[in-house]
Order: C-alpha cells, then sequence, then structure tokens
C-alpha cells in the first residue's frame, strides 16, 4: 500500500471539518480565526533509536507522545493548541497493523487534546520518524524570559516517573502501568498552562529534558538566579521507592509537567485554581538576582541530568 | 556540535520578528494575526533517496527546494506564505559545511519568498530529512474542486524542464544551467498565485507529481472531466532538443507551475495580469461534464507520468 493508499486510509478516519474549513486533501488546509491575538507555533521531530525506542514503544504510544510533546509546548506558553500537521516515515519491513496502530494512537491524542489532524505526508525512510507541528493561540503569550526577582518558582504534578519507568525498562524489569503511562503516554497539561497563564505567571516553560537544565533555560532567558529547595521538589508517588528518585525528578526529563514562575501574592490563586481542575501545584523555589543554586549547590553538573546525551 | 550548538548557529542568523512576536528560541513561535480571514497550513517532508538525491543535490539546494514545494502548495490556494518551520534530520558523517549550506539555502528562499523561518528541530538520523511546515492566509481560498464545465484550463509557464534536467543528470550528461535551476531551485509562483485567485480561478493546484496526474486529481476533486490539447502544453525551452520532450512535460513533475480553471470570460484579464508580473499563463483545455480527455486518448496510462514513482 503506498503513501496514496495510507493517505486514503487516514482520511476515512479523520474528521471532515466542515464549513468553510479544509483538513487533508487540498494543497493546504484551510483554518479559520483562533480566539486571541496571537498565534503559536511549534515543531518536534522524533527519529526512532534517538526519541524513542521501539522494543518499549508501541505504535500506538508513539502517535500519542508524537502529538503530546508539541501540544505541551503550547501550554508552557499558556495557550490553547487546535491544529496538528503531521509526517510520517516508514521503514519498508512494517506492517499495516504499525500504521494503524500509529493513527490510532494519534488520534486519540488530537482527541484528548481537543486538537484538529489537518494534513500532513508520509514517506519512506530507514527509520520511523515522526514529525509534528502543532498550531494554537492565546492572548497573552507566557515566554521563558519573564521571571522577576521575589517570583515563587513552581511545578505542576509530580517528576521523575518518565525516567523511573525508562530506567526500569532499560534494566529489563517489571514496570507499574501507571508509572509505564508516564512514559508512554504523558498528559500535556492543558488545562493548568492557560489558568496559570490568567493567574499572572511570569514564565513558563514545560519540563521536557528535565526539572534542572529547563529551569536553567527558563532563568537563563529572564537573567535571573534561584534559590530551589530540593527537597520540595514533588517525586513521582511509583519512583519513591527507587534508590536514585530525587536524582530522576531533578534530572530525568519527559515529564510534560510545567515549570513556572508567579509573583508571591499570585500563588495562593494559581494553586486553588490548578487545584479547581483535579492538578497540583507545588512552590519549589525562588527567583534571585544571585547565582542559580539548589539547596546550597550550584545549578550545574548532575542537576543538570540528560542534556548532555541530548547533545548528541 | 550538539542540537544546541546548531540551533545556536541558526539563532545567530535568523532575524528576530520584533514587536511582540517570537521566533525561535521559547516553547513556541509567537505570531501576530495574518492578513485574511482564513489560515493556510502545509507540510512536507523530504527523504534522501526518494525525494533528493545528495549526488545531484547540494545542501543549498535542498534547503531552497523543501521550502519553496511548500510555498508553492500554498500559491496554488491563491495564498500568500508568510512563516515556516523546519526540521532537519543529520547524518552523524555530515560535516558542519554541509548543515550551513542547507541553511544558506534555506534562508536565500525564505528571503526569495518573503516568508520568515520562526522555529524547528533538529535531530539525528540514517538518511537526510527535511521537515517543513508553511503557514500562509488568504480572504478566498481556491481549492481543488471547484472547476465548472466550460471553464478554461489554464497554465503558468513551461512544463518538462525539472524532469529533463533529472533525466539528463541521471544518464550523465551535462545540463544547461537554466535547465538545471528548474530541476534544483525550482520558483513558486508567489505572484501568479494570488493574482489568479484575484482573477476568479475556480479551481487550482501546483504541478508536483506532473501535469497529468495532477490534472487528474483537481478534475476528480471537482467531479469533471476535460478536453486537453496535448499540443497546446508549455513545453520548457530547455528540452525542446529532447526526443521526449512532451512526454517530460506532461509526465515529469516538479515544474511547481500552476494548473488554473478559469471561467472563459476571465482568461483575458487573467492573462494579461499574469504577464504584468513576468509571467505565463496558457490555455491548454476546457473543463467538461464528460470523460477526462488529452487529445483523443483518455487522461491515463503514460500521461500520469511517475506516480507509481511515489506510490512505492
Amino acid at each position: 500500500m503506498g503513501e496514496a493508499g495510507l493517505l486514503e486510509r487516514v482520511a476515512e478516519r479523520v474528521p471532515a471539518l466542515g464549513g468553510d474549513e479544509l483538513g487533508p486533501g487540498d494543497d493546504t488546509a484551510v483554518l479559520g480565526a483562533y480566539p486571541g491575538s496571537k498565534t503559536l507555533v511549534t515543531t518536534d521531530l522524533l527519529v526512532e533509536g534517538l526519541d524513542f525506542d521501539l522494543r518499549y514503544t508501541s505504535g500506538a504510544d508513539l502517535g500519542w507522545k508524537s502529538l503530546v510533546v508539541n501540544v505541551s509546548d503550547v501550554c508552557a506558553m499558556a495557550g490553547v493548541a487546535h491544529d496538528a500537521v503531521v509526517s510520517v516515515g516508514l521503514r519498508g519491513d512494517l506492517d499495516l497493523a504499525f500504521f494503524d496502530a500509529l493513527l490510532d494512537g494519534l488520534l486519540e491524542a488530537t482527541e484528548s487534546c481537543r486538537v484538529r489532524l489537518v494534513g500532513g505526508d508520509i514517506s519512506g525512510s530507514d527509520e520511523v520518524l515522526v514529525s509534528v507541528t502543532v498550531l494554537g493561540s492565546c492572548d497573552r503569550p507566557v515566554t521563558r524570559s519573564g521571571a522577576r526577582p521575589g517570583d515563587l518558582i513552581c511545578v505542576t504534578g509530580a517528576l521523575g516517573g518518565s525516567a523511573g519507568a525508562l530506567k526500569s525498562l532499560q534494566q529489563g524489569e517489571d514496570v507499574d502501568p501507571d508509572l509505564l503511562t508516564r512514559l508512554l503516554r504523558p498528559t500535556p497539561r492543558i488545562q493548568e498552562g492557560p489558568i496559570l497563564g490568567d493567574a499572572g505567571a511570569t514564565a513558563m516553560i514545560d519540563i521536557s529534558d528535565g526539572f534542572g537544565i529547563d529551569l536553567k533555560r527558563m532563568l537563563e532567558a529572564s537573567g535571573m538566579g534561584c534559590t530551589v529547595d530540593p527537597g520540595a521538589i514533588p517525586i513521582d508517588p511509583g519512583i519513591s521507592s527507587f534508590e536514585d528518585a530525587a536524582a530522576l525528578a531533578l534530572g530525568g526529563g519527559e515529564d510534560f509537567e510545567l515549570l513556572v514562575t508567579l509573583p508571591a501574592e499570585r500563588y495562593e490563586a494559581a494553586s486553588r485554581a490548578v487545584l479547581g481542575v483535579g492538578g497540583d501545584l507545588t512552590k519549589v523555589g525562588e527567583v534571585t538576582r544571585g547565582e542559580m543554586m539548589v539547596g546550597d549547590r550550584p545549578l550545574e553538573g548532575s542537576w543538570l541530568g540528560w542534556e548532555h546525551l541530548r547533545n548528541r
């Protein structure tokens, strides 16, 4: 089944947009106006062997994750994701069941994130790859650069679950299903992102590479330092029995939680609003004009976790 | 030089957007409102060995072409392209000069097409790949489905040059530089697209896979047939001495000219408007309610050119 056949298979399962909007099938998708004055665009390329391992990741998991990592970026701007285009490169030895599973996971994620699949491309390739671009919008994007001295540093949810699950898999251990979900089916914070924007967030980033490295990026963009209490960092209950739980939470990555700075006086209301949608917001430190400090150690070395693996 | 180093290299060369817009460097790009009531989105994934051959295509040519094939899709909706995100997968054995050349070609194309590079991703991969998403806008998109009986079928520019150049290269022959440009540095019809929309185009598609197959797609989407005069199809002067010039023009593909249907009474004005920007518009046939005919033969078989190669 060539590209045309696969595209038809997609077309059968993607709901038409209706009205004067157009999804896949013409030269471009045609989209009406988004709410808010700003359009947000983000893209990620996932490559087999580097970004995922098909021994641990099913086609459906891959479809899910490739979408949500982009939706998470939109959340981290306090935006709402609306539409996605998805290009897929497939190895010749894969069967149709793999493609269908990938499409299943992708469409599950679009439904869960209330995003429409409006276009894409399919090609052959030596390794499986998925390239996703997500469009979103908002009125007041929260960048990485707005943190101010005295702002509280807060994080949604709990950290380290994804890295813990991956480590267990790589060591051939059984993994608790809830923990595995953190790795294979991460949940982007689609409600928390806009809520934190409305609550007065001054800077925000999603934790994709790790708490330490992403905190550093946000503070560097803001030209600020910090004092972080390492004991305050919320650790995923699924890894609480791991010896290196704290290191996984600080350096593990792929949590897709939101790391946010807020004026101190906005914290209580923000926390209540996040609780109101079933989430959690934990205060872990404060923005300063000084160095970046975690406890009494500078934010460097092992705090920065797996970044060296990405900079291959 | 890892991903972070390459991204910095890009950041140094991509102009900042200014105002309250944001290019690469945060979780997403932030874009202001586009002119027109509709946003257009299109994406293409180009994979080494299938979509390009680095024996014939330099890094700079690849950068150029990966952008303009997407811009061409926006032109084919009568739209104006505004912004692009570009993801690149690089083989480990390539040097920095290749990456820089790719970036050169990409930025040349963005300048030529008046498009901004607002985001992207870089990864490793077993073959070189480029995934581009282009955003554009317009007020009245011209889809493939609006052709009506009696409309004239017209095409911009001349056809077959790109396929002729590729054939010559593959046969180890010298290729005229102008002809090579048609293959390696195609020009999207950024002025002609909106002009034809304003001139009353009823349907439009860009010729990427070939005149025959793309005409068939447009007429199928419109539920129409045609009579096309094969002698009227404009052949690229660079291939006029080729024995199979007519077949290359009909079936060759990658011309990135616009194939358009117009009410007969709009043709003269449309043609003048296209001439006014240095282009050409040639009448090649008429839309009918009958079969799709080229001369006295149905539009099938060899008229459809290289489609079978793409449906691998």
